[in-house]
């Protein structure tokens, strides 16, 4: 072993230095698999923040880099690990406390998003914020990424409930930030900063989580079309009706994957489906599902069904939570996450569908609807050069298409080192030029997370 | 005049700069009138993106400080004047566009925020911030300082609202961010950085605003408490129980200014005056007067009042609004902004009043409690030195509870000039070194609002 490495290993207790081929092997890669991922020299397994802050200070000192790493699911190869640098995994601190005067909850970044919702619920509160890979990734990585989820569209992303962090530097400092109280505007907005900044800027050791009064049941709609473009046609219709608690939507593709994975009971010639629901109270929730029932029928859907069973309801968000791991089934995946201002979703749907016929590939579409934030997924056969050639062309022409369209290439995976290619054509010259400021000024040295985003 | 002045005047239109002693005289305070405000050497009354860039290019190549400013109803002198240097005024960038199908709003940062609410209305949208002086602050303040306000206990405050803005930095170079998606994980969340930087980092001169679908009428409790404490207890109680659209304070000292001022109604005996509000719909409003009402009893509330006619409401409203311009009837004031965490309100509440008698000054108090967040003012006689004396002493003592108690010194005015000597308690020498960080990143040469929070 490295001399260098070998001082890491004595600092620090038994256990937390991994070095073994076969266990590092498992921190290599993210759900993106995206062909980044280089081989750390050791993943460091951190117990608590002291640790973390070790590992780093060492780190700095040697100018090795650091790749942080929650749960790993996440869609942008943001944790990829780098050759011949750690990765500081923090899958091992995941305490959880409960503050139920002040409704909030202060967790380890370890923590998995649904055991925050578990803690949470507990005590009749709800942390609202539900990526559909919520059983399975890490508050740290939600904030890390600024996750979005299917409540959004009514109840906001990350940061929108991030009220306090404790964030590990570039040199090893750990910095206090923010904390229970809900509004304060002393010095810079450095807690939003952090938000979403992709392991670059610090490593999150724990965070203050807003609560809020668990959610009412509600209902839920859902509503078949013959074609993808009418279904968004609806959305843009709805959006502009209804405050909904959820709006989503798959397509043929989606459903079809889904359906082969595990039976949802969903039909297979649908064109696409919308997923929506209103969490209003009494007739205000039947009212709102009738303006979404009216919209859907403006656009000729072919059934309309409507349920207040919350069994019945959690059938269909699964199957919808579950598309990403269904489409993997049909071969290899890129995952885009591309988002536009909600009218122009049919145009985004439109141009999506030309881009898989011009490029002979397959893009199954999910998307949080509500949001203008969709999930094209180029499915293709990684052992045909060709295809492979086209899906990169089209992974890249769909984030092209996107930002043509006002949008963005990125509405809440992050751009990690999947989309990091796209980001100049997205944001311009200027505004990566303050990114890199920011950048240099709170890793002077580049070893947090190289090779992502910027 | 200065031969550098004359270039600045001779490169902009007539009329935009200002140099007359006179007329520049009203733009070197803010609300707070804290005395540290300088005399500029000009004041730049932008009508345009492009001038305000000429103006910091000027200023940047001259080495001249700039201080931005929207309306000056800052409570923190944070736009107040710096000794020759020009202050930007935006008052004259004023335009207001809705898009209705994205539901935003982009309005130039001179428009007032009740200008951008009037317009949203109009095609029944709502631009929810509601800061109690919406009626003559601009929205480029408000989001300069993160600005909160009545509806924000359930509906956020200004950084929730935000999806683009365009802000001219320090080298005079124009920056676009965000757009009209709402989500966008592209990037640094730069952003919210920029939001409550109280012109330190940029000036922002265009912003896309979220707008939401109308708010629905709900009802409105009043309830009159012996004490401040109970009061603060009932809040503590009402929180654990209800999401209120509004939850609001004030004391006697404050029920009686206002009642001085111009009468509303209000009982002069009362200890303290809660005010709530709930906008659920049907029989959930209702449900919640009820429980809020039940806990108001609790705290043996002397007078429960409810009423769901607007009219009515707006008047008392109105008297909670109106409560700081009333004060200042009284004799000087220093405004606070301290927040803590909901539980701790009644400790607040009750050091605040040991503090007013240790000090021998008179300290009125408004809150927007249902989010911890409150304005102790400080009321003196200026003519009396001890007066004087007590009254800073007071206002620094408050400070100095909040942090004990886990809080904030500024929950949404902003440190400024007012609260500048306190920051460090709060946040402690790293935390400010990171924020020197970030402003030596983005403004090396420090011409932006310089003497202003940092
Ligand atoms: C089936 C499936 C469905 C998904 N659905 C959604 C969805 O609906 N919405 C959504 O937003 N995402 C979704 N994702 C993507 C992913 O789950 C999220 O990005 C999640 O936030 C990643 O969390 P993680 O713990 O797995 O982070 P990781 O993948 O480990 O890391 C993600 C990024 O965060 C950084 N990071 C992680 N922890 C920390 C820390 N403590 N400090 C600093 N940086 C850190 C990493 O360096 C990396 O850049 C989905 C993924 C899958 C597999
Ligand atoms: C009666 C009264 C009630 C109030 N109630 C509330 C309340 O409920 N909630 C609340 O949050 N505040 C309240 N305030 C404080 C004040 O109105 C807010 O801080 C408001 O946001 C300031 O807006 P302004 O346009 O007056 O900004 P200014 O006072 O002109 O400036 C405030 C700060 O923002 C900076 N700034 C202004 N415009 C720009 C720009 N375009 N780009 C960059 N920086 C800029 C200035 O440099 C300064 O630091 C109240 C004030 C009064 C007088």
């Amino acid at each position: 072993m490295h001399a260098v490495l070998a001082q890491l290993v004595a600092d620090l207790p038994d256990g937390v230095v991994v070095t073994g081929a076969a266990e590092i092997d498992k921190y290599r890669e993210d759900f993106a698999r995206d062909g980044s991922a280089g081989t750390p020299i050791a993943v460091v397994r951190a117990e608590t923040a002291e640790q973390v802050q070790q590992a780093v200070r060492w780190a700095a000192e040697h100018r090795v880099p650091v790749v942080p790493r929650g749960a790993g699911t996440g869609l942008s190869g943001g944790s990829s690990a780098v050759d011949g640098g750690i990765t500081i995994s923090l899958d091992r601190m995941r305490a959880i406390e409960v503050d139920t005067a002040c409704q909030v909850a202060i967790v380890e970044p370890g923590a998995l998003n649904v055991e925050v919702k578990a803690a949470a619920a507990k005590h009749g509160l709800w942390y609202p914020p539900d990526p559909s890979s919520f059983e399975i990734c890490s508050i740290g990585g939600n904030l890390a990424t600024n996750a979005g989820g299917l409540c959004c569209v009514k109840y906001g992303v990350t940061t929108d409930y991030v009220l306090g962090m404790d964030v590990v530097l570039a040199d090893g400092t750990l910095v206090r930030l923010g904390g229970k109280q809900i509004k304060d505007v002393a010095g810079l907005s450095l807690l939003k900063l952090f938000v979403g900044s992709e392991g670059t800027l610090g490593i999150i050791t724990r965070a203050i989580l807003r609560l809020i009064p668990a959610q009412t049941a509600g209902a839920t709609l859902v509503a078949a079309f013959s074609t993808v473009t009418a279904a968004s046609r609806a959305v843009v219709a709805i959006r502009g009706r209804v405050r909904c608690s959820m709006l989503e939507l798959m397509d043929n593709t989606a459903i079809n994957a889904v359906e082969d994975w595990r039976s949802h009971g969903l039909d297979r010639s649908t064109g696409a489906l919308l997923l929506a629901q209103s969490d209003a109270t009494g007739a205000a929730c039947e009212t709102e599902i009738d303006l979404i029932r009216e919209c859907c029928e403006k656009e000729d859907a072919s059934a309309v069904f409507t349920t207040s069973d919350p069994d019945e309801a959690a059938m269909f968000v699964a199957a919808r939570r579950n598309a990403f791991l269904a489409l993997e089934q049909r071969g290899s995946v890129l995952f885009e996450d591309v988002g536009v201002p909600v009218p122009v979703l049919p145009d985004l749907v439109a141009g999506i569908t030309a881009i898989a016929s011009r490029c002979e590939v397959e893009i199954a579409l999910v998307a949080h609807a509500g949001d203008g934030n969709t999930h094209p997924i180029v499915v293709y056969d990684a052992g045909r050069p060709e295809a492979v050639a086209g899906a990169r062309r089209a992974f890249d022409e769909v984030m092209a298409l996107a930002i043509e369209l006002g949008g963005t290439i990125t509405g809440e995976h992050g751009v990690g080192r999947a989309k990091k290619a796209a980001l100049p054509d997205q944001l311009g010259a200027e505004v990566m030029a303050l990114n890199r400021r920011i950048k240099d000024a709170l890793d002077p040295d580049g070893i947090l997370n190289p090779g992502a985003v910027l």
